[in-house]
């Protein structure tokens, strides 16, 4: 099957249970009319401190957020006016746009408004495309060890997403059958070519005691800690005497249940952070890799 | 909520658990962008005695049947065969066509063979509408009893649901009050102007034992029997008596799950297959009521 017709099919699956947004949804793409923009759902965004909000759709491409929202929405002043703040919070947070589509009213209307939207997407896709600096959507090279290969640099902005382990190691010409060991396999191996990089292939879902969090900052980190104090020190100590460089692919599951190892970019660890409690921090130095670079 | 917003997206909710037929029909529908155009869900078709089939949708103002069909349909020579032989045999039965989206290959290819779907019905559509002869698709009209109040004559073509039995006192102008009975509802109304005509409406769930079946054959019958033989036997008695003749409007659940009273037409008793084992049958003698008649 097309990558693209299992992510858009698994997409509008997702609003199932809302058969108004999957209705305005799938109108909203199908008037779009184009399989090379892309659509994200449920993408998460911090309001503050201790509020996120889920948008419906996300239009990466021109920084376009689409909220659908039905009757219920408008059946008091203070929802409306909840829904405005979250609104402006969104793209004051973001520097986005947001697009409502109200969904009261007859049908006749309730297209009238999404078409209205779906004009103002082709304009700004259209004028990206014409500058040279549209990313055109296409899932399935994302997920191609070979075409990465080629290139002569991989970027964090490129959404790299690999399948497993087998096409890391690909990806960098590392022998796949190193990462075993007896009847488990290694959490990364070293750079064939490169020595001082290490590739690493942290998970969100702890694996062996190990737990791996993703921290958003100022700057992007990676947790690195065990379970058991005692092998949680004893790493800390053996780390820390490395210079070692980490390109971090990081495995998560996406809000369609697709999953994958994430580019990251390149980490080192973080001295200031570390320690023996809590464990090893690796902070990001780079959102790209070079493959022709010397260490 | 406009009754066909609330149709359509109750429509392709439908489809949720086949997320690719629900990605084809959202854009055969959003590409046909017509709010007078009929799609109806899962049309029963008998193919021969034994055997039926229900297509994943019908247009019946033209009489075109959509099916979906995804990657297994194609995995052998067999199911391929097996597929060719319902469609000739759904056509030969009904006289209508079917339209097969393959919904194998790139997204383009998918998208092309759907927009070629798409403008044969547009193309038909438009030649009935020039006609004169397209019945514009008013789900909310259907199910007004003002609305056909009004016209000199109402024909099951017209394929009127009532909602409820306080909507058919209505159209008669019968008295509603009338159709009660101490906690219970009676099952029938005689024509407040008519005497000779009764307005029943039975359903296609047992209600206090009597079972209305629906009875497909040269002519539709209704069937009128209760599950004790000694009150079937009695009612036959003094059913057989009468000369009265029924307008039926029959209650139903369709495959959405919306339900009401569908207007069948005008019965008599069909006296050579009534009897007082197996109860009354009523047959159709007119599918049209004219409000101006007289007895």
């Amino acid at each position: 099957m097309d990558p693209r017709l299992e992510y858009l099919s698994k997409f509008f699956q997702k609003t199932s249970s809302k058969p108004i947004e999957n209705y305005a949804l799938t109108r909203l793409w199908h008037k779009l009319d184009s399989s090379e923009i892309q659509m994200i759902p449920q993408q998460y965004i911090n309001r503050h401190e201790e509020k996120y909000a889920l948008t419906d759709v996300f239009f990466p491409q021109i920084g376009l957020h689409v909220e659908v929202n039905e009757e219920a929405h408008y059946k008091s002043a203070a929802r409306i006016q909840q829904d405005n703040i979250r609104k402006q919070e969104i793209e004051k947070r973001t520097g986005h746009r947001v697009e409502v589509i109200d969904c009261r009213g007859t049908l006749e209307e309730i297209h009238a408004r999404i078409d209205n939207i779906a004009s103002i997407i082709h304009n700004e896709i259209g004028q990206k495309r014409q500058h040279g600096s549209l990313k055109t959507w296409r899932p399935a090279e994302a997920r191609d060890p070979k075409y990465w290969r080629q290139k002569p640099v991989i970027r964090v902005e490129d959404e790299i997403i690999l399948s497993n382990i087998e096409h890391i190691c690909q990806l960098f010409e590392a022998d796949f059958r190193k990462t075993k060991r007896g009847f488990l396999r290694k959490g990364a191996i070293q750079h064939p070519a490169q020595p001082s990089f290490v590739i690493w292939w942290p998970s969100s879902v702890p694996r062996s005691g190990w737990i791996n969090n993703k921290l958003d900052g100022d700057v992007l980190s990676i947790t690195e800690s065990h379970r058991f104090p005692e092998k949680n020190r004893e790493h800390f100590f053996n780390t820390s005497r490395s210079t070692e460089k980490r390109i971090i692919f990081y495995f998560e599951v996406d809000a369609l249940g697709f999953s994958g190892y994430h580019f990251l970019g390149v980490f080192e660890l973080d001295r200031d952070r570390s320690n023996e409690q809590d464990g090893c921090f690796w902070k990001r130095i780079s959102t790209k890799f070079e493959f022709s670079q010397t260490n």
